[in-house]
């Protein structure tokens, strides 16, 4: 097998899973993107096994800490790893991410259960190459009704794969509607967002519509309007939900009457919105921000930061005492403190003080890693204005 | 009036309350300690009313944004809001603080509620110097049976008051029992933990224990025995509490026995208790790691997180895959990036991948304000271990 040698003080001795094409001391032996190589330090000690692709940055993945070969019989044991630790959460089992890459041990594979029915995403080259044995491992251990590739995301170019979506095993269904707690959304295997709606925030719909009850609410980047939805069956006075998207807001809105709840919808940028909302002295009682990733990287999260403050300044001025924002991140660039240090900096230009009242994050079918700081990403606040200046 | 002008680019202009003695810009007129001061900034436009306190670092903390006295309408306005706050909160309203300092905008006083009994504390010299109008503020709002005066905290030294235990109005009770979600506590409204016992704990010892069905549980730092009665009570295989106080453990095991659950304890250095136990082989389910904080300054934070590392050292050496370490500091100093960087060092240092279930944050009954970190000072998670190598 080839081996890779790790330089001194690279992140893999520090927790993380990964080695950098900068980590890299030396290769012995030849391997082919998606390979399994073994993983040594300077002096010659094994460090267990990845995977391999010259063509990205991350050139290794480690995903054992053995020598370890990936055939069906890891997958299998893997793929159950991660459904037993699901099983114990108190979530609904049947939408649900059942892995989700390195923080289930298996880097670059994502899969999403629908009920019967599975979407899986391989996002390194090494998954790509094996997705008939990850396909015959689910199979076995969950009888799928149907398996959609949903290979459609821009990350694959990174590893030098193409961009495709196509069915793997069985028969998938038509485009349906699934309802959880009350919320209906529009499930499309393969043309929906992501491998077919947003899993990561379900839970916190519900969450942050505690604070709806008798209020005027505002739904920024609504998608499917699930944050609409779940403060109009909370018993919310009057729901308005924006999100740019025509499509999104037709979806929203018969979501809603699916639901059997009257929420409005608008189709309009979000920062036009707010800016000709403001302007015309609009008030609400509870505002939600949920934008979508303003940033993909390090080097653009100024201007990021400079658009989170901007639709937190528009939010804030529209809310009096009592008023509430739940406010999301959802790119893990945007560290806690970056977020809420901007929070605070929107407060004092718009002179209110704000009390946090609860702490949101990504749902615990997306597990948070010690020691991969990049398997957290959505962090969401509701705080609730108690005076102004 | 007395004005005090403040430096341009203190921190009161970036949402804080407080200006150090190195943000006076200068005082006109004579002020005595505990007088109510005007604020301006340098071009003489109002900035609101502050106590002061030229014996503090802290020489002014600003409560109001407009002109306002410490008389006993304003007391019986703002704790009047304070209540109506924790009302909408989903606590034990009788074990409830009602008002917490700056985060209730009543910079250095407290009170705490014990069923009809309140303790208060007065922390700066303008509270201490007005306790009569707040006593009579409290029992036009709440006509308690009794409240005291648990002014023994240090803190007011650096006020230059006095320390003191005092009953200031109606007939306190002797020590009692105390019955919530379960548990039971030892309230000691005279010679108790802070004003009888930590509130700021009590839902997280609930929250835990969702962890504890069947488990072995060790519980580091029981004090009254909160996580450990509520790991018995969750159905815990086996609970074992340590403190150093001989009669912490005591208390701990009389509430036990009153909440009807088996539980044992021993008094014991945590530290030497987890070596010991560690080099014995001695393993565990679920550990809680709750100490008391071991910085009250910036200075000694380098000491502290030593500290907080040894305990997780022991702790994870002594937990399997599957094994759960649930663990708290609250100290305000600890920031949480720190405190998850001493976790993942510790994780690395013993081997151990560990992925995070939980967060957990001081109860709502001590609200976290935008402007003021100080504000912010327990953090938690739970943590399960994931594997080894």
């Amino acid at each position: 097998m080839t081996a890779l040698t790790v330089k001194p003080r690279s992140r893999l001795f520090h927790g993380h899973e990964w080695v950098y094409a900068s980590d890299v001391q030396n290769i012995t032996g030849s391997a082919e993107p998606g390979d399994v190589v073994a993983l040594k330090d300077v002096k010659g000690k094994p460090l267990g096994s990845a995977i391999y692709n010259p063509k990205s940055q991350i050139v290794a993945r480690r995903f054992s800490y053995r020598k370890q070969d990936l055939d069906q019989e890891f997958f299998v044991r893997r793929i159950e790893r991660a459904l037993n630790y699901r099983k114990t959460l108190p979530l609904d089992q049947n939408l649900c991410r059942i892995v989700w890459s390195e923080s289930d041990g298996l880097p670059g594979l994502i899969v999403d259960r629908y009920g019967d029915h599975l979407v899986m995403q391989t996002l390194t080259f090494a998954m790509s190459a094996r997705q008939n044995l990850i396909v015959a491992a689910l199979v076995e251990l969950l009888q799928p009704k149907s398996i959609t590739a949903r290979n459609d995301s821009p990350v694959r170019k990174a590893e030098g794969l193409e961009l495709e979506k196509k069915l793997l095993h069985g028969a998938a269904p038509e485009p349906f509607e699934y309802k959880t707690n009350g919320m209906v959304f529009q499930i499309d295997l393969m043309e929906g967002q992501k491998t077919g709606m947003y899993l990561d925030q379900i839970d916190n719909y519900s969450l942050v519509a505690r604070h709806a009850k008798g209020k005027r609410v505002l739904d920024c980047f609504t998608n499917q309007g699930g944050f609409a939805q779940a403060a109009a069956l909370a018993g919310a006075r009057e729901v308005i939900a924006v999100d740019v998207s025509e499509s999104a807001v037709e979806m929203c809105l018969r979501n809603a009457r699916s639901a059997g709840v009257a929420i409005g919808a608008r189709a309009d940028n979000v920062f036009d919105y707010l800016k000709t909302a403001e302007k015309a002295g609009e008030q609400y009682d509870l505002i939600v921000l949920d934008p979508p990733s303003f940033t993909k990287s390090k080097q653009s999260l100024t201007d990021a930061m400079r658009g989170y403050k901007e639709i937190h300044l528009r939010a804030m001025k529209m809310l009096q005492p009592g008023g509430i924002l739940a406010t999301f991140t959802c790119s893990h660039h945007v560290s806690m403190g970056d977020f809420r240090m901007m929070i605070n900096s929107a407060a004092v230009d718009t002179r209110r003080t704000l009390r946090y009242l609860d702490t949101y994050t990504q749902r615990a079918d997306h597990p948070v890693i010690t020691g991969i700081p990049e398997t957290e990403y959505l962090r969401g606040y509701a705080l609730e204005v108690i005076g102004g200046w």
